[in-house]
């Protein structure tokens, strides 16, 4: 979408409001409901989505006047920040609609209210305005944090500018805010490799095992952010890429990869877009730890924190497998955690062996 | 330094600990103290360094036994893998070699002792052999996790491919790990600003500042990691830019601020390769709040570690300028912070507005 049809695409929504008040009528908001009653698991598109469930904001209500405003206001910032074609962050979103509102009731007392008090609270309506006007923060032109980069056989063009990303040396392409303004011009990987950590991104480009295996390397620090999970779904969708994840052996690394594969309950309205539901997990998994002879001495033992969220991961829909049930359960039964840098013990480039090992010989789970 | 230079610096030093064993002496490892009474201010360079203090590490002293074999161990790491070209990261390097050693004694009696426990022993030996040899981790191909990130009117080469970041659109070029690998081959710049907030980076390259002020955008996320302080240095060093550092305007940012500026006291010893000593503050300063007329609406409260934080700040020498003096007790007097994002209140384009006049009325604090 470009930037005039995002536009009037908010601006109908804000307009159809004020005609309600012009009609005499009461202004409703209808909002399809963000709520975990209203987070569904679709098995056959293998992807969290919303449901049907809808909120109705309604301007008279004394319990919703307050979110109403709010809602109002950040459409409003927001349609200002498109129309001057700006980007702000939603952390400048909220400084910039923080006010406070004085007025009189009508026996004559004074009061006093902030539109509001935390950055929580006009994030939450962002996240509405997202929801009931099927346009995206991103296309909003919203900015955030950046976490997501990329190596590899793939040229892409940003505002006409062409970056071949085969040919970054020791660098790497940093993704920009929004990756469906990116338009990927050719790619010539095998396959996608997402990394979770950073500093073993960093040893796989030096090392040169992309090259070697032609795929694109990605990475995007520990939990990804919208703009790599969009990216990576992309290289899945429109180029048919195979998409391996690679993250610690822990309840943690197993949940990065299944936002990566499903995605998360807080964007569940997202999924559609972000969710990669073919991506294979290579590990590491529980059963490599004996699998690939670590021994004692590199495992760490699970905390209650672990064990906790071993516990939540068995409940999700998305786990029910009985390769993950297994894999969580022998977990849950040794109570041993293990990182990626343990296979470091079968030597420095143990890692390129492993990652061969499990691609080659489809020793993946799904 | 070539790997070749590298390698046989490192092969030297522990060519030397052989040498005294086969001539019968004691082999002892004389290393530079990294000790907070040998990290010094040296105000003619503006810089923290470390003083001219040694530690001595000898074999036969019972306790100094078990750090030396872990030096030792640990150089045998470092100096396979350069052998290997393979590029580790310090977690790697602590699996490679965690193993357990068991021994007897002259009594006959058995014993078992871990080479390390945690990595925190294992990363302390690795900073003695920076600076013992004068190689850094990064010369020695250690990975790390990579923070920064760049736009704007430079041509950078890497591994033969040049890469022109005034040609990235939306995107940014992602640092290596060892920015001194990376030949600067041209600079058409004005200045450099380096930005605390990853999302104040996207928004400024998004909203094209860096083109219309000609300069070179950089960000680390936070506090700066190594690479990142590297090639600030290297972009005022070598070809004259002036540096402007903008941040939060709380004791956190300040830090970060004098990390560019002066180094940290951790790394003191790396201090003359990683700090800026002209690198110049465009705030947040406390005083900005009123000459930028932020209302209280828009300032946060400062918390008890903020409050400790910034009476450290006063302890340090390279703070005691009286600009610093009078900020730091400003900000002790009113207890409020402020955010970059605040500036947002004065509309979402002010913070261009608010960079330009600090720059061209040379609003900055040394």
């Amino acid at each position: 979408m470009d930037r005039r049809k995002i536009l009037s695409k908010l601006e109908n929504w804000g307009s159809n409001l004020a005609k309600a008040i012009v009609e005499k009528k009461e202004p409703v908001m209808e909002i399809p409901a963000r709520t975990l009653s209203n987070t569904l698991w679709d098995s056959k598109a293998r992807i969290l989505r919303l449901g049907d469930e809808k909120i109705y904001r309604r301007y008279l209500d004394v319990n919703e006047a307050r979110r109403f405003m709010q809602t109002v206001l950040m459409l409003r910032l927001i349609v200002e920040a498109v129309r001057e074609d700006v980007y702000p962050t939603i952390r400048d979103l909220y400084y910039n609609g923080k006010h406070t509102i004085v007025y009189k009731d009508p026996l004559g007392g004074s009061h006093r209210e902030n539109t509001w008090d935390e950055q929580s609270e006009s994030n939450t309506v962002i996240e509405d305005i997202e929801v009931a006007t099927s346009v995206l923060r991103e296309e909003m032109g919203v900015s955030a944090d950046v976490k997501g980069k990329i190596v590899g056989p793939i040229v892409v063009r940003s505002e006409g500018y062409e970056l071949d990303a085969s040919k970054f040396g020791e660098t790497a392409l940093s993704l920009p805010v929004n990756v469906d303004n990116l338009e990927i011009v050719k790619v010539e990987a095998a396959y996608v490799l997402v990394v979770e950590k950073d500093a073993i991104f960093q040893r796989l480009v030096r090392e040169k095992y992309w090259s070697q295996e032609n795929a694109i390397l990605v990475t995007a620090k520990g939990m990804p952010d919208r703009a790599t999970r969009r990216f990576v779904r992309r290289l899945n969708e429109e180029f048919n890429l195979p998409v391996y994840v690679l993250t610690d052996g822990d309840p943690y690394g197993w949940y990065i990869y299944s936002v990566y594969k499903s995605g998360s309950i807080k964007l569940s309205y997202e999924s559609e877009r972000l969710a990669t539901p073919n991506a294979k997990f290579l590990g590491l998994t529980a059963t490599d730890i004996d699998v690939y002879k670590i021994s004692d001495n590199y495992v760490i033992a699970a905390n209650e924190k672990d064990v906790k969220r071993a516990q939540e991961l068995l409940r999700y829909q998305w786990f029910q497998k009985p390769e993950w049930t297994r894999e969580v359960n022998l977990f849950l039964k040794k109570k041993k955690k293990v990182e990626i840098e343990a296979l470091s013990t079968h030597g420095l480039k143990f890692l390129h062996e492993y990652l061969r090992d499990k691609i080659r010989g489809g020793k993946f789970i799904d």
